[in-house]
């Protein structure tokens, strides 16, 4: 057949994964935890299996899970989406971003986003007959040019996708961002797509920066977020949206006919969480922020320059006394040659980017962080 | 924001769900069990979540899983698809019907399907921008004009959606209608879509007609499956599709940006049902008719029709005796009233459909099927 995505080839994180493993290399390309999420949640799903929880959940989401997500929301951003109109349960974020992006662009519609950004928003635009526009950040700080974003809306603009914590650059955006973005789109038809998936692996004083925090943007904006970071388990597959009860139904009327229900036990294992140890998230922030620095004093002697990261799970370095090699090069010459696996940041940028940096994953044990690190210090 | 999808609302699924549990009602409508899938499969999804595979599965899905249909694939149809290029795991059937339509149909290509037709095929074909062609199937054999059929294909036809067993009528592909299928577009560049979710619960005696058999058609086919019907759990959310290297290539590119990969515990407690019990889908047929016969003998003395079903999970039945109300109006009444949920089949119909039609599912204890037709005979 002819491709409708002739431009892409498989992702980064598959390739990346599998050349690791080929190698025998520390995987610390894609992002994902090498221990395991809490105890009582994997009995949780054990128990609702034994007990027959598995036919069809309702096609939005079972109401324990949505109840309790509008009960969290509600307690950390001062913010409570109804539970039945205002929440719909995906497969994963990935859903929820599909989803949205699929409801509200049409042919010829322009999408603002941001260069570097996560590999899924672009297909979809592309799927959808969108036009991505794109904004430079540059690192170190990969700061948003308000003029310059200005500059770029048009009468076509339908939608802009933001994303922070962000991953790739592990920078976030603060409150005054937030409000920037709602001063810029207020008198204009856009919504705005907020992937939050980091939303409690977020370093920065002030707290994270979300959307459902602002009472005008949060009418505008699908707020998108998901269990696999804050359990650290992103196999299980489970997120969500939040949006208003008319931009919700529109993204229900996709994932209806996408996916249509997800995973009723991990569901309800999942609500059992929330309700159970519902300030779980308090601990992230330390939990992470330890490994992250762990990671980097490790590096501390080596010759790569570590970036300062204020959230997700990774620390960009920058590699340019190492090689002179372009970065998806560097990537496969380290897995391949001193075993260990990163993510170059190019790949996450449509524009040239000139800069010699990659990104490392810090979520894992400190024997893997402490094993890569002796190797990256051999360079 | 303005609708993409204008004329959709709820899917009728949900909607008579819904109105099953606030009248109480006895719910054959959606299809799914009352009773609960194999104990051995329960146990493993609980052993490989307490073993830790609780991150990302690849995004093709977990090789034991490919490697299980694969062979399971070659047993059954004499067909060994390649288990690294050939098969693609999905959040149900209904991802991979979703990905199958959106990398093969572009705007203005034509798709042809029969009406009626299960419903999710047409919101993904109107999302990628085809246009849907009907062939009227009329009861109570719903069998193919192949000339009218043939008289369909245009030069912009791209894609023929297929259904065997077929949902919802109940009716079966004879291998004799795939051949025809076959000959109709062997010389044209069209694909296939086969919807095989129920090749398991398929009652004729010459067996269930795989795309999957016919050498020259599977080279341009993606059949479909899922184990939420062979394994009685339909909120497990895992199905396939296999094709063709060259055709899993653009399936996966979109799959890999709409939910990436599939609950890893879930796929590897399938991989070790496939494996330990590779006959279990032999039993399907005799346990599924014994309740499809138990339904239609409850209802003998009814005055409702009932007409013959050689596959799937659903029963006919004409209440044209019964009532004048058109279908959807008499499957309210029937909820509200007579404490029994079903489908009117017209709204699987995008013509006018002049029936008194409605759809019971027998997928229930026999307890639930005898007090439903006690119900149902007091009409
Ligand atoms: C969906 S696989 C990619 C995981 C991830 O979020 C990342 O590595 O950036
Ligand atoms: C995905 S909910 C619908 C279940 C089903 O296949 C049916 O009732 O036809």
């Amino acid at each position: 057949p002819e491709s409708k995505l002739p431009s892409l080839g498989t992702t980064i994180f598959t390739q990346m994964s599998a050349l690791a493993q080929k190698h025998n290399a520390i995987n610390l390309s894609q992002g994902f935890p090498d221990f395991d999420g809490p105890e009582y949640l994997r009995n949780r799903l054990a128990y609702h299996v034994s007990q027959g929880a598995n036919q069809y959940a309702p096609m939005t989401g079972t109401a324990p899970l949505r109840e309790a997500i509008a009960a969290k929301t509600e307690h950390i951003y001062g913010y409570a989406p109804d539970a039945n109109t205002d929440i719909t349960i995906t497969a994963g974020a990935t859903e929820s971003l599909y989803i949205a992006i699929t409801a509200l662009v049409s042919k010829g519609d322009e999408v603002i986003a941001f260069d570097p950004s996560y590999d899924c928003y672009a297909p979809a635009v592309e799927l959808a007959g969108g036009v991505m526009k794109r904004i430079q950040l540059q690192p170190p700080e990969f700061k948003v040019n308000w003029a310059e974003f200005a500059d770029q809306i048009t009468d076509r603009t339908k939608l802009v996708i933001i994303n922070t914590p962000h991953n790739p650059s592990a920078t976030v955006w603060s409150h005054s961002d937030v409000e920037q973005l709602w001063q810029t789109i207020a008198d204009k038809h856009i919504f705005v797509l907020s992937d939050e998936v980091y939303e409690h692996i977020c370093f920065a004083p002030e707290g994270h920066a979300s959307v459902l925090r602002h009472p005008q943007l949060r009418q505008r904006a699908i707020a998108v977020s998901s269990f696999g970071k804050t359990y650290h388990m992103t196999g299980w597959r489970v997120g969500y949206c939040i949006a208003t009860a008319i931009i919700s139904a529109e993204l229900r009327k996709v994932h209806q006919y996408l996916t249509f229900s997800i995973t009723t036990p991990v569901q309800l294992a999942l609500a059992d969480m929330l309700r159970e140890a519902p300030e779980h998230w308090q601990e992230l922030p330390a939990f992470y922020q330890a490994k992250r620095d762990r990671l980097a004093q490790g590096l501390a002697n080596s010759r790569l320059k570590v970036l300062p990261s204020q959230g997700t799970y990774f620390l960009l370095v920058d590699y340019s006394e190492v090689s002179d090699l372009d970065d998806v090069a560097f990537c496969h010459w380290l897995t391949e040659h001193v075993g260990v696996a990163a993510i170059p940041m190019s790949v996450f940028c449509a524009a040239p980017f000139p800069h010699k940096l990659i990104r490392l994953c810090f979520a894992k044990q400190e024997a893997t962080l402490d094993a890569a690190a002796e190797r990256l210090c051999q360079l």
